[in-house]
This record gives C-alpha cells, structure tokens and sequence, in this order.
C-alpha cells in the first residue's frame, strides 16, 4: 500500500481472518491485540517485559505524549520507537478521544478542538493537521486521523454532525500527510520521524448503522492504507457494540486490516474477530491488573478475596506465563494487600500473557479452520463475572 | 559450623576479606550486598529481575512477615523460598529493629517486646524465643537474633541497660535455636522449613567502643554461626559509624562472615569493607529509586532534574545494567514526573545493578590485591551530593 506498510491475509475462517501486517518496524501477526503504553511505557512493566510476553506492537497516546515530554523532544530523540526503546510496531491514536474524555474541552469548531490540559490547564488547538504534525514527529507505524468521539449519552453533539465532521477532518488529515510524503511539500518545523507510517481513518457514526455506512462510504474513499472502527466501547450495550462493529466492519475494504479501537473483554476479542476485525486495543488487562483482577479463562478473579488467603494454587494453573508459573494466589493476594508494586507487575504479566495467548490461540484456531469450535467453547467456560 | 553452612575466606587484602559464604541454598560470594525485600519482594521489581541483576542474597523482613501474611501460611507454602519464589540464599532479621522503629511499643521488659501492628493496631509479644520460631516457620538461610535497638537520640532507654538485654535474649536465642535442631526438643507447633538454618549473633554498645567489646565478648561466647554489627546507621556521623564498625569488626572471629545492618551509601560500603565486613543490606538503592535518585559513580542524579529534560544520555554511560543500556535521563524523567510505576522499576534495576556491580568490583580489587587503590578512585570521584 504505502512504503513500508502492507496487510495479507493468510487464511479465513467464516468472517475470521488471520493475516499479516507489514510496517517499517516489523510483521505483526493478526489479529492482534496492543498493549496500551499511554505515555510510552505500558504500566508497571518494562520493554523487556513486553518482548518476553511476545507482544508484537504497543498503542501510545498522542494526546499524553503531546503535551508531556512533547513531541518535539521525542522526534529530537529520534522518534518514539528509540525514546521508549521498543523496536518492534507502534500506533498512536490521534489524541480525540482524550480530549473528549480527559480535557477540559473549550470549543470545537470545524478548524479544530479547543481544550485545556489536565496537567496544568494550559490551552491548546489540536487541529486535524496538528494531529498528524504531531504523530509524524512521534513517528509511529501507523497514525490515526483526528476524529470527534460522541457517546451514546452525550448531550453536546449530534451524532450525524460529529460523523460529518470526523468526515471532514479526516479529508485534512489526508491531505496533510500526502503534502508530507511528497518532500516538496514538507514542513520544515515537521521532523518526520517514520518516513513510512501509515494512516489509518476511523469510521464514526455512533450506533446507527445507517450513520456507520455514510461514514464508511466517505472516509474509504479518500483511500486510507486501513481503517479504524471507532466510538465504541463508550457504555453501550455489549450486544448493540457487537452488531454496530459486524455492520461496520463488512462494509470495509476486505484487503485492509480492520481496527476495533479500546475494546475489550477476551471474549469481545473474539466475538469482534469472529465478526472480521484484525487489531485491538484496550486498558482493560493493565488497568485491572493493578486493580487486583486477574483475567483467565474462566472469568476474573478478584485477588483480594478472603477466599485466596490460603490458596496455594497459581492463579490459572494451566497458564504458561511467568506469574502463574511461580507465584500463588496467596502469595499475589499478599503483595496486593500490601500495596507492594510488584503486584501491579506479576498481575500485568499475568494479564497481557492471557490476552496476547488468547490472540495465539485465535490465530491457530483459524489456520486450523476450528475457530467457531474455539469461540463456542471459549463462550462455554467464560464469564464475565468473578467465578473462582 | 552447622550442617549446610559454612565459610572460608578465599582471599585478603589489608582487612578486606574475599570471601564464600555456603548456604543450604547456595554459595555466595562475599563481601555480599543484599537487596531489601520487606514483605516477600525487593519493591517495583520481581524476583526474575533480581536473577538477572545477579543478586545472590536477599534480606526479608520478619516482622512484616509475622503480621501479613503470618510465618504460619509461609510454613503451609513450604517455607518463603517457595512462597515467593526465590531459590537463593535469604536473611531474615529479627523483627526488633522494626518493633522499635514502625510499631508503637507498648511495653519493653526482659521476657520480651509488647507492641502493638502498625497494620490494625493489634497487641503482640515478641518474645526472643518466639522471633527463633517466626524464623524457622519462615526458613530463612541466616536467622537473627532478637535484639533491643537503641540510636543515638534515644531517651527511653540505656544504651548498656539495652545491650546487656540483648545478650540475655541472645542467649535465650541460641538455647532455643538448639532445642529445635534436637528432633527430641522440637515444639511440635513450629514447622522447621529450612533445618540448615544458621543464627546470627548480633553486637550492640551504641556508639561506645567499651559497650561493643562487651557486647563481642559475651555473644561471641555463645557460639553462634557468625555475627552481625546492629545498632549503626541510625543517626550517628558517619566517621563514628566507621569507627565503631572497624572496632567492632577487628574483635569479631576472623573466620566468621561479618554482617553490618541497615548500610549504607556505596561509600560506606567499601569503608566497611575496608574494616573487615563481609555482608551489608540497606534500603537505599531500593527506596531512593522510587524517590528519582539515580545512584552512580560520581554521585546521586535526582531525575527530575529540569536540566535532564532534553538529556538523551543514559544515566551513566558507562553503566551496564537494563535501563542505562536503553533508556535516556530525558525518558526517565519524563516517566518519573508522569507518576508512572515502569519508572520506579527501572530505576531499582539501575540501582541494585549499581550496589551490585560496586560488590563485584570490590571482590574482584580484593581479588587482585588492587583493594585500596580502587578505594582511592572510589572515594575520589564519588560525592555524596548531586554532582549531575
């Protein structure tokens, strides 16, 4: 597609696909799922971690990285990849959905968002072209355009204008890195860092399907390398998220990696790729991780539980990772009620080995063409709700 | 000495010993540094990081341990080797030093310590014979004695009053500790993890020389496996701390290990050294990590430093542990000041990797006979104070 980025699909399994992706920074097996490093390390572990636990690619925060340490120190750095130290593929979002959700947004208007910083309340325009400015000096493999987040309850804007609007933004954002790739039309304030990062454009349109075709119809014509699903996972209804993500994404080129941005649950995982999407993000594994929830294949387990005070079992005594390998219940549980931070380190471990085993096995369970056996067993034994 | 633990001096130079230290789990080169691990984990780290870091020992905390999770379910989990999943050598203190420092003490008599848990505020006894037991329920390679602790600023008691009862509770210490490696002695409520466990004596005195030969006197008689140099780095100036250490050290068994409590800076250690000490434990590197001080050879770096901001050196370049060999001071500074947890871990690894590395190189000087030369360029080039 572009220097450097290209996506094959390998095999199909009913909508399931398992394919690979190219970037400058390596192959990424998909589907795959992203560990979330907000501001360029994923939290309580380091790099090292996440190379043993063989992730293949990270998510890292525009907005965070913007405005701390700033984008000019890491394109001065060399690029994020070399500031965070990680080689492997790396994808920025476009910093909307922080501004929507964190800041303390002002005004947006057709030229941009307005908003003040939650660290020290200064005001700052973050404008479709700055989005990409800033993502192109991050030098990610993959940037995503600037688009506006609504939620299923919000109440300042229509969701059909926020579509158009992402609509439009998404055309500048286009514009803006085409001008970049072409060296003639460069910026020289602009350091590109990754000279063959992607962009991906995001399809909105809340939960109305009709919404969600117009928003694909215009954003995949401008001809992005892929495409992104976004404003989900926002406090919809899980099966209303299902259907909203199955509509949207059998409307995407099939050629394309197909991106479900902030979801979810393992068994979301699945039911998504069962539906034909190929990246996933989400902090639900670290974030519960610190909080003392361990994901397994049975269903979360809440480590603080009186009932594991004397558990000498491992969390999941079938899991292969290094937590579960040599650590008890009792022992985790310990830790955790201690504040100690190593909990926050063996639970994060435990957690992303869990996921990113779950993509393993996905991706096997489509090449072996039993991914619907897979799923329906998964399904079978999971629950959402603390079971052990 | 006592069946799996022994001693043997390999090497000397002036007073500094080289040495190997034999354990029922393993050797260990002396002189030794021993990262702190309060409750069952060295913090921010895990013990796959303290493998790789090449620590050969570590120090656990009996008194936390006693309170949460209880030496009861350490012996049900098969001893802390197991529980927390270190297979090397570990040392547990008394729990005296953390009775007189975190706990209110509510009552201090000959039969033992009444204090109340800084957790909940509950009311215990630590009596000498009862710490012997938490231990051996524990199974710690080296035991201590309990021990009353006096600093210099203390107003409750006297500092002789506190060392002759400390050799009383020494010696209720070592008659209990034979009782139990007497299978017809033993109480069959303790639970022996670790039978090849040795007890450490430890001398008291406060400041004054007279006090310290006392006190070597009487607990040296009592033969215990070696001995420890307590009530130091708690106030006191540090030349008196050299001091007492080098006057204490030269009346201890020359074929003993020699173990100074709670020290120090990485200057102290090799001043210590100097004097004859063999092993060393101290929070320092540990907590100052979480605090940003970055410990090198020229002296501490407080990282959030604004003159780091754009600093893309490592903390020391010619350091060769994880974070120095990939990460700048303007990465780390920016995860310090972002309150992220990844930063508090590699900044102990750098840390410990320091305080390690300095033990190596201080066995290898004594090795080649070169001890007091890099004792000069040591103390030369180091500062106390910020240098960076």
């Amino acid at each position: 597609m572009t220097n450097g980025f290209s996506f094959r699909i390998l095999q199909r399994d009913g909508l399931a696909r398992r394919g690979e992706l190219t970037t400058p920074h390596g192959i990424v097996q998909t589907p795959v799922f992203m560990p979330v490093g907000t501001r360029g390390a994923v939290k309580a572990i380091t790099q090292r971690d996440l190379e043993d636990l063989g992730a293949e690619m990270v998510l890292a925060n525009t907005y965070h990285l913007y405005l701390r340490p700033g984008d000019g120190l890491v394109a001065r750095a060399g690029g994020l990849h070399r500031f965070m130290a990680w080689k492997r593929p790396i994808l920025t979002d476009s910093g909307g959905y922080q501004i929507f959700s964190l800041a303390a947004t002002a005004r947006i208007e057709d030229e941009g968002a307005e908003f003040r910083s939650h660290l020290d309340g200064s005001l700052h325009l973050l404008t479709p072209e700055r989005a990409v400015d800033i993502q192109a000096q991050l030098g990610s493999d993959i940037a995503m355009v600037l688009d506006e987040c609504v939620g299923p309850e919000s109440r300042t804007s229509d969701p059909r204008q926020a579509m158009l609007r992402s609509i439009r933004w998404a055309r500048r954002s286009r514009t803006r890195l085409q001008q970049m790739r072409d060296p003639a039309g460069r910026d020289a304030a602009v350091t590109i860092t990754n000279p063959g990062q992607a962009q991906f454009g995001i399809i909105q349109g809340g939960t109305d399907l009709a919404l969600r075709t117009e928003s694909v119809q215009a954003t995949v014509e401008m001809g992005f390398e892929a495409y992104a699903i976004g404003g989900l996972s926002v406090g919809e209804p899980v099966d209303v998220m299902y259907a909203v993500t199955g509509h949207t994404a059998a409307e995407l080129p099939d050629d394309r990696p197909r991106y479900l941005m902030g979801t979810g649950m393992p068994d979301d995982l699945i039911e998504c790729v069962a539906r034909g999407v190929d990246m996933f993000d989400c902090v639900l594994p670290t974030r519960n991780a610190r909080n003392g929830q361990l994901l397994t294949r049975f269903g979360p387990l809440a480590i603080k539980n009186a009932r594991f005070a004397e558990d000498l079992s491992p969390p999941d005594p079938d899991c292969g990772c290094y937590t579960c390998r040599h650590f008890s219940r009792a022992y985790l549980r310990h830790l955790f009620l201690s504040g100690e931070m190593t909990a926050a380190t063996l639970n994060t471990l435990h957690n992303l080995y869990f996921y990113l085993d779950t993509m393993r096995r996905i991706r096997e369970a489509i090449g072996f063409g039993s991914f619907e056996k897979f799923r329906q067993e998964f399904q079978r034994t999971f629950s959402r709700r603390p079971q052990l």
